[in-house]
């Protein structure tokens, strides 16, 4: 592919993520964006309350592009982006993207991440609405995503859990750090059925945005949330810390991913460093009061994953692991996971 | 100073922002901003219209660490993004900064930094209400800007010059340009007055957005603006294309800033391409109707700098450079500017 020019290069991004946008008809909540790419800023009318996030993914920091394709990194820094709205029980609306271009990325591979963000901006309803391309020493991406609520009352923060309350968690832990392990050593898969492993490796490569699940939680009355970027042992202190409470979880409560245990066990890794401190698996963790955890699972039932109680939130500081019989456990070095 | 972990140095970077936004008071537009830095995302609650626009500062490319000190960085970078806001007319709101710093940034640097972006976001009345902070290969500053207006219609695009408007620009062309070259090549400062290298040097290393211009501009009926980021030439070409006019430049019209043509001169360079072709001033091109100039000129009076009317939008598509008596000029290789 002949090397096209960097004006040349925005337009057909542009043009391609215009397309995605129009396939995918009006944004979900009706935000009207008068002005998108090619002004000197977005022009949007938004109604209610507006939760903005931003978030980046950096080649050698965040990915490789030896084991990720062009495609799933421009899809992943969308979802990446939109976990937060997730976590604030927003609706996504919009996304600006600042990309940084290295001279050694082609402009077909370019033009395969702008179709991997234009994807994933369409699959949830989001309008990407700006953006910015410029050269970088190594390929980056720089997301804005902005979501909507009718009142900053209907979002959730992370400062709203009351001892009491329970601790609840989407999904499943860990398959994204064991997604990156099968992907810079592919032998540690070779004990594992090809749908679990690509399962893994799909989970490290595009992870899904709990955004519906948010959404419901929201509904149902979490106190706090917050999704799970850097791992459930830093992200549940990140809780406790802005809410000003301890968290208690069970660690037998706690659902590691198919597969999970066997690439722990192969790479010689513990299974809980993998399910708690390795992060990037985008899942929810949430309180509610004891009277609304009927209500919350049942909420996010019909949503694309579940929710599984996994503790309690009680007066104090920071967390604590609890086994089965209640004894307290140091916070690393746990491994007696279910699943 | 001693390396501070990532969580410590957010925490400092956030500290240092949130001081320079309770010194500033409320945002002048008085949009609420409900959660800032250290939830998932900000919460904001705007009313009438919203303009976002996002903009990239990347080590290597838009600056040297050698020639910018780390606060000047930082608040360039709020500055840049700034004025995407002044041409559009929006009155500036809220910041999301994200950060990506290499290894050999030290601490001290990365800190002087955040308050170079602090102060530059406490002078334009904006609240920084979110960020990120990321290793990166080589120091990238991504900004997200949001402006506020009560409606779509105050706000000015690119897309609304009509045949017979007069286009004029604020302020002076080729500072950033010449500043750049004396930066990197001191010695073509050398017959220059020590006052007017420092203004060149400044313009680039600290440039200014036209906020209030802008408004002004808004207010006083413009009918097309855009900010000179690439250069009169490129930009005044994509108003033209947006607008569906042919833009027609007086050279003699157009105002170099005070020594750009001695460091043309010293430089072996053509004056037109500092004053047109490099880009950085950060000044606003704009078109208003004929009836409306002597308004547009008194509006930006009061402002921080002056109007000049330096040509008109015919019907037709591109540019065209004429000189005194008329004749069009070819887009390169003119050196009759004023001053």
């Amino acid at each position: 592919m002949e090397r096209l020019g960097e004006f040349e290069l925005i337009a057909r991004l542009v043009e391609g993520v215009a397309a995605a946008r129009r396939a995918t008809g009006q944004s979900r909540w009706g935000v009207e964006v008068r002005v998108g790419s090619g002004d000197d800023a977005a022009v949007t009318v938004p109604r209610g309350a507006v939760a903005t996030s931003v978030d980046a993914l950096v080649e050698g920091v965040h990915f490789q592009r030896g084991t990720a394709s062009p495609r799933s990194i421009g899809a992943k820094a969308i979802a990446v982006a939109l976990s937060d709205l997730a976590a604030m029980g927003a609706e996504p609306g919009e996304a600006y993207v600042q990309l940084g271009v290295p001279a050694d990325l082609d402009d077909a591979d370019c033009l395969e991440l702008g179709a991997g963000l234009a994807a994933a901006a369409a699959e949830h309803g989001v309008s990407v609405a700006g953006g910015d391309v410029t050269r970088a020493p190594a390929l980056l991406l720089a997301v804005t995503v902005v979501g909507h609520a009718d009142s900053p009352d209907d979002l959730v923060l992370r400062s709203g859990a009351r001892p009491g309350d329970r601790l609840a968690l989407t999904g499943e832990l860990g398959g994204a750090a064991a997604g990156l392990l099968v992907l810079e050593r592919p032998e540690l898969a070779e004990g594992l059925a090809p749908e679990v492993a690509d399962a893994l490796r799909r989970r490290q490569l595009e992870p899904e945005p709990r955004i519906a699940a948010g959404r419901a939680l929201a509904a149902a009355g979490a106190t706090a949330m917050i999704d799970l970027s850097d791992g459930l042992g830093r992200d549940a202190g990140h809780l406790a810390a802005a809410s000003g409470v301890r968290l208690e979880v069970e660690l037998e409560r706690l659902p590691p991913q198919e597969g999970v245990r066997e690439v722990a066990l192969a790479a010689g890794l513990d299974l809980a460093e993998l399910a708690t401190g390795r992060g990037e698996d985008y899942e929810l963790l949430v309180t509610v009061a004891p009277d609304d955890v009927r209500r919350a699972v049942d909420a996010v039932a019909p949503t694309e994953t579940r929710l599984t109680e996994i503790g309690r939130s009680v007066a104090g500081s920071g967390l604590a692991l609890r086994d089965a019989d209640g004894s307290e456990l140091p916070l690393q070095g746990f491994d007696q996971l279910r699943g």
